[in-house]
């Protein structure tokens, strides 16, 4: 190659990164792969290679950001599910997360195809590792071992997020210790 | 007037319905000024004599169809919060309510002046009608004095809207009758 146009992996995570720069400097709507590809200083059509469609490239953009590590074992149930619940405060403290993960859902509402894959892409990793630890702490009988996984972390997620969103209220200290606490308290009516 | 062209209040309204059918039909990010104008056949101007922009044209648009009215005193504490949820369900089940709602927060989420009247016209009176009939369990002793109601609300809205946008699981009875039982349970936990 001895064209100045970068491909292979090294132009891909370039791509990525100007996706996110965009989305920062000029909002969801505004996103386009034009301006993407302006950016990155690459044509559209390298775009278009890797990625079918705008919805596409900022799924993969922010999945790169988007924190769902496995939860260490502590040995301690409530100081894990902290953890969980810090990771979840941070992926939507960043502001780029918090305005793009529910745009690109709120696009893609219409289209159960490419929703499900959005989800897999974004939100499976992460909701499979904070489970991991969930069992932990029914194996170590501090959860009941009907627990609803899922319902407590759509709680999670759903507290943060639109307390980021739309109550405007903040995502302090304060709000992950009630959200750790709140599970144990309400251990039983959130189990099936 | 003798133009075809309609004004005053009914032409609001009937702007108002075009801005919600256009959103069913091609979706947040195309629905522009100019479509809500050729579905209600009017010109751009009558909308902009209204409305600045499309922002504030679908957030009033919403607003017409957000239920957030008073719940009424059953002297009941938990079927007076199993109505605040369910109404909140109503909300979000809606379609074009779920998807618009947190797209429109999210494009708003770069103007915090937008923001703040976007909260103002769409939820605040939910909040506090909703916050009445909480502080009505509390004058029953039902639920303690220092009760943070907003995070109630936080907890309920967002493990709901994040349920119908993102995890994708049922908003169905079964749902709504944990998230009440949940506030008995963790009362101590959701206050200050």
């Amino acid at each position: 190659m001895t064209t100045a146009e970068p491909s292979g992996p090294r132009a891909a995570s370039r791509i990525r990164q100007s996706a996110r720069e965009v989305l920062a400097e000029r909002g969801y709507a505004d996103l386009t792969v034009e301006a993407v590809a302006a950016k990155a200083g690459v044509g559209k059509s390298t775009i278009y290679r890797w990625w079918p469609n705008r919805e596409a490239l900022l799924a993969d953009a922010l999945a790169e950001i988007f924190k769902g590590d496995e939860i260490p074992d502590l040995g301690d149930t409530q100081a894990e599910l902290r953890l969980a619940v810090d990771m979840t405060i941070d992926n939507y403290a960043d502001a780029d997360l918090a305005i793009a993960v529910p745009a690109l859902a709120a696009d893609l509402a219409r289209s159960p195809e490419l929703l499900a894959s959005f989800r897999e892409t974004f939100l499976l990793r992460k909701r499979d590792n904070i489970a991991v630890a969930l069992r932990r702490g029914i194996d170590r009988g501090d959860l009941p071992a009907a627990l609803d996984t899922g319902l407590v972390q759509d709680l999670w997620a759903g507290t943060i997020l639109y307390r980021r969103l739309l109550s405007g209220s903040p995502l302090d200290d304060q709000l992950a210790e009630r959200l750790v606490r709140l599970v144990f308290d309400a251990s039983a009516t959130l189990s099936s």
